[in-house]
């Protein structure tokens, strides 16, 4: 698809996430990379690289793959920085609901908005997305809540990646709350949108996720729409276990869903669930940060050997957070992952959760998504919170 | 010094910090501001905006005072996230020391630098801090640690905020930690300090600051440094009880320090010995943060009523934090201040902290310091943690 090569050379430390490779990022140090038409061709010692016209020397600096982000609700209007401060001066949720804040006043600010705003409020976030590192990043619709409004989400999602060739993975979240006009009648929605908007929606989309917890939508009512979903062709992924032990983790094994996502409620039983099971644990520390709550055990699934990743989880609700060095500070500062745990479930992981075994680390093969990074080394990813150590962003063997 | 006149209006939401007006902020809507000759000269409603040649139109924008940061180690060589990485590994202090790091690695380094790496290095720093709305930036010398680079540390500090109008208020922090050289003397060193260094430091300063804490300062050992100090001029301000409960705090009240800063270890009679006291009590929320420690008593002090101020404490071993917008949103989130709270610490509050009564308000007679956000509110400071909203900055009435 794309034509021409580029190589990358004097890599001072090159994380690989190669499992064939030592420790968990199978680092090469003093390292060369050759991309060829978009796909990593050649790893190896700078040393060694071989004759190519299109070098990058990149003077010691640290390299690591493209940031696989698989959780974000990227796409939508309006903020809620109101709601933020009203939660900080002390206001409970009900009187922040009663205020006109919660999802609902984002699913009005977007369903009003002209699709022209929609998409430039949704690209400037991309952009700072890719500009810190990310080159794949999933995109939920659930703003919308009705045919018209997610459809127009999944297609504003898929036009601002395209527009700047970051690589978007769309989720129909339909069965992210209930509208309004479906007040008090949850399972009215769900046939809704299992007859009417799911059918429409999934030719857009890769997975079906939905919003099981306490309060929002019921395990038989996530299983519903699911399964729906895996008829059309969308395979599963699930808001867990955020606001309460609910049996989205069960719901998620049960499923197979790829991911079970947030789980900040879980008993140990839980997390033997998901050692036992291929679905990948999405973590969003972003959001317990933002809302001064505690963090997922997130140490103690690393620690049982459940496949962990990390994502921003960007919405303007609970986590107004674009960026995966930010995710990566929050996960070693707030969660107590290492360093290497942090960066190998930000790239390697988000790219399992997402399905996509093409992306995620830096061996021949595998996409040409590179990060190069301000440092020489990938520390720094979390050392300087407020400063995303990003020098060059390497999309497909091009510099974006 | 310096001439011509700038008009700011259409600013949706202007914070004063004026106890004349309404509210902790001094919030103004619609409004617009003048500063001639680099001082603020009229604020009001846009409406009454009197006629000005040079108007920026800040479109609904909110601007609140420049920011000024009372406490940063800006001027330093080399970095530390080697030892940073083993922390979050899991490694103890002393193991860490053992490897060759804190504080004396930084020292160094910084010895072993050239001025012009060490100039260069700072200068980074504080555009990155000054890209993000400080106005003010308190620096200490420490990094020295002898005549020679102690002086040379003020005078790249100097140097770096004039080539960028940023102001720079020196501090003498020869009492940093006791140098190889009198290792195991901290008596003697503190000798050398008060008989050679400190008076030719002097003239370079405006404060006098001592690391009071276990294991490195005495109580004594910090007054007698401190009381020399006044004789050269320098007025105290203190590192006080960061470690322990070490009696820096009282040290200060005896004094009359400028501030007492750090705190991270406070009684409740610590917290009465301030609010019966002048002294600024100044926050460093991005240390505790990065050192994954639970962070002072922030609430509490605002409670007593105490003067707080926040700063980034930016230093290579405790806090690789540049920008002031991250520091309010670490005392919102993780100290409990309110939106509110934290942006008075971060600008009033720091200028209090640096006995500076001309900035920190947007009042007339001021200095013309201010931020432009890019929202129409300043909650967005703390909404957008890995975004700062910063649009445009002001320096004495010029954009920078």
């Amino acid at each position: 698809m794309r034509s021409g090569s580029l190589a990358l050379t004097n890599i001072g430390q090159l994380v690989t996430n190669d499992p064939s490779r030592e420790g968990l990022l199978g680092v090469v140090a003093d390292a060369g990379v050759i991309v060829i038409d978009g796909i990593i061709s050649w790893v190896g010692a700078a040393a060694d690289l071989p004759e190519t016209p299109d070098v990058i020397d990149c003077d010691g600096a640290a390299v690591v793959p493209g940031f696989v982000d698989p959780h974000t609700h990227l796409a939508f209007a309006g903020d809620r920085a109101d709601e933020f401060g009203r939660r900080l001066r002390g206001e409970s949720y009900e009187e922040i609901m009663a205020a006109g804040g919660g999802i609902r006043s984002t699913v009005a600010a977007t369903r009003a908005a002209t699709t022209g705003d929609l998409t430039s409020a949704t690209l400037d976030r991309a952009r700072r997305m890719q500009a810190a590192g990310t080159t794949t990043v999933e995109v939920k619709s659930g703003y919308g809540l009705d045919l018209e409004h997610e459809k127009r989400l999944l297609a504003v999602a898929a036009a601002a990646g395209s527009a700047i060739a970051l690589d978007v993975v769309p989720t129909f979240l339909g069965a992210h709350t209930v509208p309004p006009e479906f007040a008090g009648d949850a399972d009215g929605f769900v046939d809704h949108l299992v007859e009417v908007v799911l059918p429409e929606c999934a030719p857009l989309a890769r997975f079906c996720d939905v919003f099981c917890d306490k309060g929002v939508f019921t395990v038989d009512q996530a299983r519903r729409v699911l399964l729906a979903g895996k008829e059309h062709g969308l395979l599963p992924r699930l808001h867990a276990n955020q606001l309460a032990r609910s049996g989205g983790v069960q719901l998620a094994v049960e499923l197979g869903a790829m991911s079970a996502d947030h789980l900040d409620h879980l008993a140990d039983e839980d997390i033997a669930a998901l050692s036992a099971a291929e679905t990948v644990a999405v973590l969003l520390p972003g959001v317990s940060f933002s809302l001064r709550l505690p963090q997922a055990r997130g140490r103690d699934l690393w620690d049982a050997g459940v496949t962990v990743a990390l994502g921003t989880d960007c919405n303007p609700g609970t986590s107004h957070i674009e960026t995966m060095p930010f995710v990566i500070a929050l996960a070693c500062l707030e969660m107590g992952l290492t360093p290497e745990e942090a960066l190998w479930s930000a790239t390697r992981g988000g790219a399992l959760a997402l399905g996509l075994e093409d992306r995620g680390h830096i061996i021949p093969g595998a996409r040409g998504d590179l990060v190069v990074l301000a440092h020489t080394s990938y520390v720094h990813l979390a050392y300087r919170p407020d400063a995303p150590p990003v020098a060059k962003v390497i999309k497909r063997g091009l510099r974006v």
